[in-house]
């Protein structure tokens, strides 16, 4: 039986991939319920060509089971066979690789995290955001560190004249590299990232997701309005927003012309952020595409923000509308935040397709506010998670499912939700139907994250066809011997950090299997992540 | 120089451990005034006889200074001298043993986290509570599980028998072996720790602190209403609830007779739980000792509970003067949550001088509310951080520091905070004021803890004659090459994993000293906690 960490450049002579074991996923059993886990034990096999599920079989749940299915296929087993010269005299048996998540230590196959929010340049300011909000964390924070990817265009012709990635200073290319780390060490498997105004920066993001494996979506952040950008970082017209984001988007589509790994992703900053030309042209730019180009933007993230898109935009009903009246509400548009939207905008959303990035560790570090999640899916918008680094403090998609939960449970008491739902019949405000459950979170983080980029059909579960886009999740065994505490001083805790479990997870061998996944989601973290592979790829392994 | 993880046993022969390297605590600089970090470098002296701070020099924070510093003593290094032999010739020196804090690897000595609010036999429901509130998640979670600590009572005398520790259950033991691991290793050298009602477990909970060296405060939970208890769990009439109680007191002050690390704490579980006669009686039983003993409960933690101690005690004008009537409310009592306490009953609770345990993780994962700091500071009320495992979903007191922040940030949108400040000057409700900053939160965590556990002179920082209740905290080094990611294909995440960063926190090299502790705080976990040290001894270290 093989291991995971095995070499695998050698051993690409296979047809397929057979893991083996436990596979966990949240699903929505019928339109209109709740979303549950679900269950199975057995066999699953991807193809080594394309990197999707081609089979299952629920049987294979044991030794016999599981040696019945290699017999009726033909499959044998690569790391069996052994040598690469004692493979030709197996004559048309069909080799396979096959991968095993161990039941005594708890592992499992889980969809990988889909992160629709989150700004790479940002990472070297995790955590560091004080008692900021918004727009003064923007200056204080995040200018500063973002402009340092790059050099400000040419002053002469206001354009950026290098596409390179090479051009890129070294420690912006090691941040990029290191988010793209992190991001896989904690179960990310495709993210959508916005980098900064940089051509040769962006082009480095890009290059190194495609090289690294990680599937990603990768947008040149857009910001010409002079009234709100600062002048040490910004496009110096809409032309240079255009010009510089079609030389990123071209690069991506010569690195990767099917866009099987990487895609470009059209990036107004927000609103305040960019001119009126600037939004038409890049509305038109994606559209120009086919099929049209993603794009990604911010909304109502802050009350103060709110009362600055009234200021620059007059005209507009909306926050909403401002991007509606450019062509940038569109079914493949992720709008991050959303805390504070009317009953008319979200009217509006729903009637254009598009769709929210919830980010809840953001929204509560930055004060933002508490997105009224349950009012979203209700009216039957499409929602995701994004970890919004760097205004959210932390990389980890698990965290931000614990964050939804938790903000959830602290909406019933915001003075927001209370005047909303002031006409209930009991006059109480909250029935608790609007908190998330473990299930409904991890669906955010999978099934939810692959509906906002538009790839429902690719990402999310283990559907006949889906992408191996996948997490192998240990949380350890159960490590309780015969022996009283009681008779000997033990050795500190020596024996639970070297034997015991992996990371924080306990489990004392009494919890149901649902109840440890709430015990996974709770207090497990990146050592629960064993492996993490991207269309059947191993981009990510830990021993 | 000495390794902190050498064999401590062999070497005690020493006067001082001199601490050398990064001090780093937060202080009150003046009354009135916000907490602030402080920081020191050089090296630090506990004496080995009573594990106490003797003295510092901050001169001593180069080779020079230090070496100057230990002639100057005529300390001499028992790492350095070697063998035991040898040590007589250097006649009337001073054996010292010298503890190094690397520059490199960003370690520094902070003081060790009190948890001042901690169920013990709720650890293996860590992340399990669903969607529930207070009272449903006693009765579906918490009760089934506390009960299992031991047996009931005897039918007959309504008394319990046994009060040997090893009459505990071997998974209770182990359960509660495991807690004081856990929170050792996140840095907790001191908790205030509720029980179940059975005297063999929580004598049991008592020795295992006592021999692994955490400081702990002991309480048995009292609870003997059968119009709140279920009948499967309770104590049979007020008279057993004192009787048993007596029996732990006993029992803790046979085992630590001078209380050096363990002492008991009379626990009324919370007022629902408890008759009138039994509240009274324990409220006697506290002030019978010299000092008073310690008093834990609960207060104000859910709308629903405030509701039914109303219907339960028709009598009383508020929660806090339940407390109060029976002699509840004293300097040393803490008072878990408070998240919704009257104007009127603040007052009281400042007038009492009694403490609060704020449990932020606990309160917004049970949706009991956000609790208002920010006021309880403001008038005077000594606040310090609780985990409440498992209402709470970790036992790390960092995340309750993270998670304090978090709520803080989301009180100004409360609609209790708003109705309470709806006469402010500007009508907006917020100014930010109440927002708790990272040294604010990290002050809660071990001066506030310190006051709440009423031990302010001895546990909390680094001054003359305090404790060294200390831990270790280890951020790891900056690891930043001169390649370019771009020029090859990395190998995975395997350096980051295995020759990268401690944990999760990642420095780029450009952090400030303050930035790296909020990076600690927003990204640290027990990977960073290297060592932790209680009254001088080393209870935790991690290779």
């Amino acid at each position: 039986m093989g291991s995971i960490t095995g070499d695998i450049e050698a051993q690409m002579d296979y047809a397929f991939t057979v893991y083996r074991g436990t596979f966990i996923q949240s699903i929505l059993p019928d339109s209109g319920s709740k979303p549950e886990l679900s269950r199975n034990q057995g066999a699953l096999w991807v193809s080594a060509a394309d990197g999707r599920i081609k089979g299952w079989d629920w049987q294979a749940n044991n030794d016999n089971g599981f040696a019945e299915l290699m017999t009726r296929n033909r499959w044998v087993d690569i790391d069996a066979v052994g040598a690469q010269g004692q493979v030709n005299s197996h004559g048309s048996k069909i080799r396979v690789k096959i991968v095993i998540a161990s039941e005594e230590q708890n592992e499992f196959f889980f969809p990988g995290f889909i992160d629709t929010h989150i700004h790479a340049p940002q990472y070297p300011n995790v955590g560091l955001f004080g008692s900021s909000t918004l727009l003064d964390w923007l200056e204080t924070y995040t200018f500063p560190v973002e402009s340092r990817f790059g050099s400000p265009p040419d002053p002469k012709t206001g354009h950026q004249t290098k596409t390179d990635p090479k051009d890129t200073p070294l420690l912006a290319q090691q941040i990029y590299d290191q988010v793209i780390s992190r991001t896989l060490s904690h179960g990310t498997t495709c993210a959508s990232y916005y980098a900064t105004n940089h051509v040769p920066a962006t082009n480095a993001l890009s290059s190194l997701c495609h090289t690294r494996g990680q599937r990603a979506f990768i947008g040149r952040a857009c910001m010409d309005n002079p009234k709100f950008c600062v002048d040490y970082y910004r496009d110096f017209s809409a032309e240079d927003s255009i010009v510089a984001t079609r030389q990123t988007i071209e690069y991506i589509h010569t690195l990767d012309p099917e866009g099987k790994l990487v895609k470009p992703i059209v990036t107004p900053r927000f609103a305040p952020s960019c001119t009126r030309p600037a939004l038409q042209s890049l509305g038109e730019l994606a559209a120009s595409y086919s099929p049209p180009l993603h794009i990604q933007t911010h909304i109502s993230e802050n009350v103060n923000e709110l009362a600055l898109v009234k200021e620059l935009f007059p005209e507009a009903d909306s926050y909403a509308g401002v991007y509606d009246k450019y062509n940038l509400l569109t079914p493949r548009t992720i709008l991050a935040h959303a805390v504070h939207l009317s009953t008319d905008e979200r009217a509006l959303v729903r009637e254009r397709k598009a769709k929210i990035s919830h980010c809840p560790a953001s929204n509560s570090a930055l004060g933002s506010g508490i997105c009224p999640v349950r009012t979203l899916l209700d009216e039957g918008i499409t929602v995701g998670l994004g970890t919004d680094v760097s205004g959210g403090y932390s990389p980890s998609i698990l965290e931000a499912a614990r964050q939804a939960c938790l903000a959830s449970r602290l909406l019933g008491q915001s003075a927001a939700w209370q005047r909303d739902h002031s006409q209930d019949a009991d006059g109480k405000g909250s029935d608790g139907r609007e908190k998330l459950s473990v299930p409904e979170s991890l669906y955010l983080a999978t099934c939810g994250g692959a509906a906002v980029v538009d790839m429902s059909s690719d990402l999310g579960g283990f559907d006949m066809g889906m992408l191996w886009d996948v997490q192998l999740i240990r949380l350890g065994g159960v490590k309780l011997g015969e022996k009283s505490p009681l008779d000997g001083v033990p050795d500190g805790s020596a024996d639970l950090v070297k034997a015991g479990p992996v990371g924080n997870v306990d489990l004392f061998g009494t919890e149901s299997w649902e109840e440890k996944i709430q015990k996974w989601v709770w207090s497990g973290d990146d050592r629960n992540v064993k492996a993490v592979w991207v269309g059947g790829r191993l981009v990510h392994s830990r021993v």
